[in-house]
């Protein structure tokens, strides 16, 4: 019956691009005839931006890993069942600022919690509710902190360690590898329009794949 | 070498009389000679009130019940590490205002969150962190309801149906006919100086057994 919408997802780590590649990303589609519904984690619900209020700010530097990690699924559970399923239902795409290769890349790989138990709320959280295309703006580190340096104040994520940011970087990597048919890896320390032009390419099989 | 504290954790629905009750025992407690910590859920430290802000917020109606359940554990994982595990190494009793029992009767039998994953969060989140004692505070819904009634604007959870507490509160009963050795259930529907009386006499043991 109904056409099912796309689901296209953004991971990367600091200053690797995100937000320039974002609104590059959402102008194409629309150019394309898209309907659009784009969103961000944590957040992109008025719960889940109470949370990401609460994740991301410095003076809560004693959030257990643990906790992280659930407050990331409680934003995630929210933002599948009020925004993506609904509108991926209804034939639209939605194109998403991070989703869940971010946990097991920060919560899993930055924070050490266990892959396990990340795949198991994953399997609660986000049900079938899978990506059709993961773009991953890869980038050294040190790189993408050079570049995110010049951004103000740092929140509560941005101010770890570098080799938090390596265990994240390699984690994503990782889950690159192990599933090449949804990621599409992008070297981000090439120029902006490249790196758009890139991903742009990297869409085309959504719309030929039939309903 | 050093002696564990003890851990009691008070449960029961609207009206029961947990604040009345929870403040007689801490009086008691102290004038035993107990060091005694007394935290609450949701809440009990910065991050656990601030989470319990949302949950609690009666404009917050759309949160799912599986984001109100991992909300719950990111404030009880917080709170064990933070406060309470510290707490009863260094020999301190700890008094808590509703712990995972609570998950059981509201996120499980009230909002059907399946009972196998509320017992895997209880494996992450509270490790070995079970309470020596846990007073429940039985009382029926019609009752306690009409108590609750005159104490100013609901909350998000006190805003829902009596169909709703009652699952709350068969789920709590049959938390404690399960653990008969951990729960002692208090009729609430008596006078408080004697629910306080028998909630005395159900802590003595703790004073008794080996360290």
């Amino acid at each position: 019956m109904s056409r099912r919408g796309r689901f296209i997802t953004l991971e990367g780590g600091e200053g690797a691009g995100k937000s320039t590649l974002l609104a590059g990303l959402h102008t194409h589609l629309l150019e394309q005839g898209v309907s659009l519904v784009q969103v961000r984690e944590p957040g992109g619900t008025p719960l889940g931006e109470a949370i990401r209020s609460i994740v991301l700010d410095p003076a809560h530097l004693a959030i257990s890993a643990e906790s992280e990690m659930l407050l990331m699924f409680a934003s995630r559970a929210q933002l599948v069942r009020e925004r993506i399923l609904p509108a991926l239902d209804a034939g639209q795409w939605v194109l998403c600022d991070r989703y869940v290769d971010a946990s097991y890349a920060y919560q899993g790989g930055g924070r050490g919690q266990p892959v396990e138990r990340i795949a198991e709320l994953e399997r609660w959280v986000c049900a079938d509710v899978t990506p059709d295309l993961t773009l991953l703006l890869d980038l050294p580190v040190s790189t993408g902190r050079a570049r995110a340096a010049g951004r103000g104040a740092a929140d509560r994520i941005e101010v770890e360690a570098d080799t938090f940011f390596e265990r994240v970087r390699n984690a994503y990597r990782e889950r690159a590898q192990a599933q090449p048919q949804r990621f599409r890896v992008i070297d981000a320390s090439l120029p902006p329009d490249t790196v758009l032009a890139m991903a742009i390419a990297a869409t085309g099989h959504l719309f030929k794949v039939a309903p």
